[in-house]
């Protein structure tokens, strides 16, 4: 199992539509994404222009499948314009 | 629901002490504290030195008794010396 975690840091007056995209995007994972254990999206109680994207995959193939799938390819690209800084992805294996 | 994530970056040679604490750690809040949902540490793939506590709780005072509880209060304030910097706790909300 791999875990993920997607830090964005969206625009003043961008969250709306970043929400529309990412809720698209949630949902087409969860529905169609084989190897999706978790893929959700967290919203920081203290930066509320700060989004976490919370992920567990099953495998690496699993999520390889997932960064190629069109609902990805179409719609993270355009998080570009609605982000003050480059997304920040960190990879993670469970401890314990 | 609230969600935790908690990121530790522990000095070179100081991992398996950081691992030998955050374990007991681990085992008595999944064990002992009420509303704890989820409780595990992770370790970035890519920087073995960066470590975070994925949490979930039931509500707030759920989290709050947990950072009253003996294993808490005990443990926690040793990672002082382990780690290099302070932790950076965010508290989250699940969008969708």
């Amino acid at each position: 199992m791999i875990k993920v975690t997607a830090v964005n840091y969206v625009k003043e007056g961008c969250v709306d539509e970043f929400l529309a995209i990412s809720k698209e995007l949630v949902e087409k994972t969860n529905a169609l994404d084989k190897g999706c254990i978790r893929y959700e999206l967290c919203r920081d109680v203290n930066d509320p222009l700060r989004f976490i994207m919370m992920e567990e995959w099953e495998d690496q193939p699993s999520l390889d499948a997932h960064m190629k799938a069109s609902h990805f390819t179409e719609n993270v690209p355009k998080f570009g314009n609605l982000t003050s800084k480059p997304s920040e992805l960190t990879l993670l294996d469970k401890v314990f």
